[in-house]
């Protein structure tokens, strides 16, 4: 966990993460007044993200090196390691699929930085490293989804290259509604 | 290829499949007077979907009788075939996932019915295959995109349960702004 280095060290999560990344996924949710929300616990993460070996020795993120992604495990995810060895922040995200391109890509379901550890880059530096994997992996695209009120962020996103898709909206069945979907021609 | 029943049969797409679904994304495409975007062929489909296995009699969409999907294959197909055995449909799909529930779900990327087709209940049909697939998994959402002015999807959709995630905007990385921002901290 320690990183005696004056640098960051971003790499893929390994099963021993999984407390300090339950701790920012609860502060990220309570950032947002939304921790009832939070129904992931250790064990549902351990079940539900491809992690890196633990005996891993490497400091960069390597996608091929961690447990394939399958339906029921999509997601990987990267953590930054402060030069303190403290877990600042992590990018939590999956593999979608351009039909035109016939390319997959990243999506970015959540990007969290811890309070303390803010304004240092290290968002930007979680993003980098996403876009190398989709670079190195000849995908299409890095996509994510922001709260249209949250002004900065769009603008730090536009600032490193990133274009609203404002002609689109997302639609969303979920709970009883999926239920319901899922029997509507029985 | 062939469905002698009288209802229309949806299964997994097969590799032989593949020149009737870019048939499909090619008529959606044009549809969209996009047709020029697309850079789908019929050697980069069999690369980048998990087919089900040409040998299958399953009549049913089955996922886990599908090949695995993977960060370089993140894909899977649903087809529709008409009364008739013709390919009617095609719903192009991945997994996504929630961090708060650390459940894994299905975003739908592209579904399309052929306009000779429509007004069949053929979108509605692969709509609630793709909900009982959600189900089955205990995953947590449905999702997809629209665009914002396309008002009879959107009844459509909402009719069927979904909700338009209105406060949400996308943000996409692609082309030479993805390896700009792959470069930035070099």
């Amino acid at each position: 966990m320690y990183n005696m280095s004056p640098d960051p060290i971003v790499r893929h999560a390994r099963r021993e993460d999984v407390p300090a990344i339950l701790e920012l996924i609860r502060e990220l949710a309570d950032y947002e007044h939304e921790l009832s929300s939070v129904e992931a616990t250790e064990e549902k993460l351990l079940c539900t993200i491809a992690f890196a070996p633990s005996s891993s020795t490497s400091t960069v993120p390597a996608a091929d090196e961690t447990e394939s992604t399958s339906s029921n495990k999509p997601a990987r995810c990267l953590i930054l390691l402060s030069p303190q060895g403290i877990p600042a922040g992590i990018a939590l995200y999956f593999y979608n699929y351009s039909t035109w391109r016939a390319r997959p890509g990243i999506y970015l379901e959540d990007l969290y930085v811890k309070q303390s550890e803010r304004k240092k880059g290290y968002g930007k530096r979680l993003l980098v490293e996403l876009a190398k994997e989709v670079v190195a992996s000849k995908g299409g695209r890095l996509e994510w989804s922001v709260l249209k009120w949250n002004e900065p962020s769009i603008k730090f996103y536009e600032s490193i290259g990133a274009k609203m898709m404002s002609e689109w909206v997302g639609m969303r069945v979920d709970g009883e509604g999926l239920n319901k979907l899922a029997a509507l021609l029985d």
